[in-house]
């Protein structure tokens, strides 16, 4: 194991259940939507504004990945700012709402659990839920992931 | 409700828990790994081989939302071909090991579970449990996915 790359930001003593934390927002484009598609989901109603209009969306969506990549974007460059960085082993995500062309997304994460590693002093695992909002303040992304969190060098 | 985009492909009645689907294979470039990481997850371990050395990787790994979303064009150009396409709901995600540059990933499917609606008559859930394996068959991603299976029309 090596050492946190950042030695700025959060360390897991600095994080408790419930602390809330905000990022900036991001305009979702149907540009952009169409070019992740393309690379990434390149079904009809992800690349084709006409063959969305007969699919279950009714219209252009984002691919659910390319929410999940923005969430995360969001996450990096937001008030979170774990030293070490954003390190997730997985967790729990569901999409509750597609992503239209146009909406402003932003995100809202709040702690809902820390944990000490028993076998590895130096580190722990923190459960962060980041919900990702329109500008409806609807939930297009709900996600809950486990995090590495550094222990604070002595 | 719209009807499914494409009818070809399965529908629910052409799902059984155990089957199983496979997918081409894709090599990860250091440049793509890079090039994703700058605009989603721009980490200095995910765009930067030299910082990467210091981190918890100790080298450059894909962001796990590039895994994410590499499984997801092998699954679209894969054997599993639903009709309507492939739209989840969510599910739940893990990445036991990163994608390194060079990584040749492949992915396989199983259904785990098929669930007609009783709310909704034309439609119904399977869960797909996609592993993303790399070259030396160890697993970098496994999703549990919620996908709409459509009724075949009477």
């Amino acid at each position: 194991m090596n050492s946190p790359a950042s030695l700025n930001g959060r360390y897991l003593e600095d994080l408790a259940v419930g602390q809330v934390f905000h990022g900036g927002s991001v305009r979702m484009e149907a540009d952009a939507i169409k070019r992740f598609a393309r690379e990434f989901d390149p079904q009809p109603f992800h690349v084709d504004e006409t063959a969305a209009v007969d699919s279950l969306f009714g219209g252009l969506a984002a691919s659910g990945w390319h929410t999940a990549a923005v969430t995360m974007r969001l996450l990096i460059d937001g008030e979170l700012r774990l030293a070490g960085g954003v390190i997730g082993s997985g967790g729990e995500l569901s999409w509750p709402l597609p992503t239209r062309p146009g909406d402003e997304l932003r995100i809202e994460s709040e702690v809902m659990s820390v944990t000490p590693s028993r076998s590895r002093p130096e580190r722990g695992m923190v459960v962060l839920r980041t919900r990702t909002f329109n500008q409806r303040d609807e939930i297009v992304q709900e996600l809950s992931a486990k995090l590495i969190a550094w222990r604070r060098p002595a």
